[in-house]
């Protein structure tokens, strides 16, 4: 069991969280200002998406993705990034025909999905390795697509997160692994409480768990309310750690979290009652053998 | 715990069985005489799809699901009958455009899927209360689609057994149950084994069981050499069992099942050896709730 | 799920711990002055062993019983007293005969182990329900002397803390329930750690937790090392609290707890973490039926 | 996972069921024969218990058991001997004085609990490693008599079958094989439904089985009504099996079972449902490192 954990900070995501909270980083400048102040308060890891500065809509525009990036390099704190490749897999059948995609639709090619990645070149990025209906909508990440996506990430040095939903996610990875698709030590993130996939249980937690290959490195994080529950389980079973304005808006009922390293410094504070510590920048590099 | 364990019979399914077995009926006739001969075997629901008799291709040719129909109900056996709605739901990205259905994609409106049952009123249908990839494609079972599909089959008395690949399919069906969408005492089936959903563990198999509404009538079923470790498992855990070509072509390693009634004695071999019985279709209805 | 848990401060014990941590609490001044000190740091119950001042090996001596609970009475701390009926069940068979008692054998009647509950009427007693070899030494609990201590201290009013230590205990416990003896909404303590009963692992923990019966009030504690794993995950599943001297003597590897209240107060630090807020002493008369 | 299962035939026990069915045998002959019958049936290991041929009282006599592994070992079926330690290890306080064996005390020294053995040398016997409540009476097997009894039947020669009622037996018996105590490839026997061990359920099996050592051999039993869910789930989950009139009486609700011979058929149609095959006692030999 790891004594020192690893704690992501997911800053923004792309729900419509700043309608909610004006905690939530919307432009560039934002988002790299929160990622510093979530390492200072202990984050090894930035997890990344962008928004329009504008109207706060998911973007996967890479100028903003560049600023950003650019912003946190050139920082003075030193924080492992971690971009998403979750933009572009949303298909909402349009009601005149099923087979072609109607308003809200994102799906699109592997290589539009990865091509910020190729270009910033980030130390991880993530990969869902599943389809599901994302709330009311489907979450499209077929089989073919994840392998082209997982070839051109590693090819450029990038170490792709699984962020797996349920079993069958579980399933779908083990298979990719097998085949070489996947190579190195798998990094997974058990996501729990996202309908419609596994709720956040203890349960579900350790069951997930249970089906990952023995080498893995993982971490989990749960949304809502299970924010930290979900850190002092992980942190407890040995595993990583994620909370951020992108996963749970609240530290208390009924109190919202003025930023994201307020959450950064919650989740420390649980890790530290346990008796352990979070991992650097450079020590949670080793530990996943990144670079 | 139940002591009378309602059997389906799987009978031909979708998959590219008939070239790799004769004994995969196709035509009506032979799977309706399939049906018949598994009621006598011990079955007390018939599972149907229908097939294109030329090419053995699934259909959802409403002429042929109401041959099926008739020949079953017109024949001196009583078997519940229970209709797929699994067709309908495939959506293979257009490799030019990935917001249009490419060759393979099947996906069509809710109404279309279930037209059948609407027209022939079976007293069971399935209803796949989850999207995910099935093997290399996407399975969209969208919860708009979903809701309307099971008020429509309700409305004309048909009772959508809601299978469940995964836990987070389960969550959605607890969901639409919450929602009202589904009324009466639910009826789940827990399919193990499928990729990229839940694979035929024992532990899968408990963990997935402990997911469901305390009130549900639930029966599971495991894929190729699973196939009699599930029948085993879910009558000892209190289920009910589901044999059958679609799911399974082999009595044992290397031998070919010469029917779906040869799979169903095995499988009341099992259930007459742990000391349960098979329950006739009429008692089935009645466990069921059903008509 | 409860939002506010009872934590129990388990001061002293009886192992052979004062020759390893000057910390442990010996005589009852130190006792019950730690259990003061414990009060103020957040701790409702405390549970209570002696010790002989002179040598500090376990005592069932009523004078010293009856020192520690009218400090803890008389000072300005409001606690729930929860006294130990754990001594007088051990038994190590006479080398030249089996069936004799030798050197080290404590173990008494019923009557006798309960002497200073029905003399000192605290709120709660520990009451064992399960015979299991406890380190190198058998540890009897017969059943029917189970039914009896349980008649007797619940005749005076004190509710029985039912500690178990492995599956077969809750198996025993749900039997007293069903038999009538044990009345009331039953409390579970989950013991986890001591050798040879149920390891502290997160899996035993979520296992023993679903054997219990669905009205219990419960609480868990870990020994050694896995003391705080236990606090949060006992917390994030809804349950109650245990840590003290008597499970574990370190803060963190190394570093020896310099009092009880030391110990009460990491626990509070994972509790608040999580979003919860420990009960107080009359909190926990409300929760737990007391009085 | 093994596709032979090895079945054990425990012919008799010493419960008071005589009393209840004319089929369990007691003579030396009358168990002799029930084992060879069981052989011819398909049972790979006798386990074998002896009663006083007058009282049916279970017994310890040398010349009792010489009797049955002489018969069976002149007949002409080859099975596996599996002699029970289980004697010799009640603990019943006198009423008087707690620490004084009274009526029905059998507790003696760990040599007189495995004489037998040492004399009669078969290839298994078994060895409870754990204390526990076996029934109303404490049941004693303390970490240094296991020790003591390993060590003598393994220097015969004898493989000792770890039989475990519960998590923390299973945690003793790792710790003996830590020690080097045990030897080999360690065999299991969980024992599932003996009050107050694990209960026999599903849950509690998978659980149990979970807590083994990664290269252990195991079988499952589960007494009264559970018997044949246990040979199912235990051949399902890659385990061996065990059935027999120690066990369990009846073939089905009310209908007792005639001998043990017919409690193996019932386990070999389920085996067999199943796809697998039982093991010859040759083959259980090899499988299980025995000789
Ligand atoms: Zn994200
Ligand atoms: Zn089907
Ligand atoms: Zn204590
Ligand atoms: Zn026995």
């Amino acid at each position: 069991m790891a004594d020192k954990v690893i704690l992501t900070c997911a800053l923004t995501g792309s729900f419509d969280t700043p309608s909610k909270s004006a905690a939530v980083p919307v432009t560039p400048k934002q988002i790299a200002d929160q990622a510093i102040d979530a390492a200072r308060a202990g984050a090894a890891v930035a997890h990344i998406h962008v928004r329009d500065p504008e109207t706060a809509a998911p973007s996967m525009d890479l100028a903003l993705y560049r600023e950003v990036v650019e912003r946190i390099r050139e920082s003075d704190v030193d924080i492992v990034l971690n971009l998403t490749t979750g933009a572009g897999a949303r298909y909402i059948p349009s009601p005149e025909n099923m087979q072609m995609g109607g308003p809200g639709t994102t799906l699109c090619a592997p290589e539009e999905r990865v091509a910020h990645v190729l270009e910033l070149k980030p130390e991880i990025c993530t990969l869902d390795v599943g389809t599901m209906n994302f709330g009311e909508h489907a979450f499209l990440n077929l089989p073919d697509h994840l392998r082209l996506m997982a070839k051109l990430v590693q090819e450029v040095g990038t170490k792709p997160e699984l962020e797996v939903f349920d079993i069958g996610h579980i399933v779908l990875a083990r298979k990719l692994i097998a085949e070489g698709v996947l190579t190195g030590r798998p990094l997974f993130q058990i996501c729990l409480g996202i309908p419609y996939g596994t709720d956040a249980t203890p349960q579900n937690h350790l069951h997930l768990q249970s089906q990952l290959p023995d080498d893995a490195n993982w971490a989990a994080f749960g949304i809502g309310r299970s924010e930290f529950d979900i850190v002092a389980l992980s942190a407890l079973c040995g595993g990583h750690v994620r909370v951020g304005l992108e996963d749970n808006l609240y530290l208390a009922r009924g109190q919202l979290a003025p930023d994201n390293a307020s959450l950064v410094r919650r989740a420390v504070q649980i890790i530290e009652g346990l008796g352990k510590e979070t991992a650097t920048a450079a020590e949670a590099r080793a530990m996943l053998d990144l670079g």
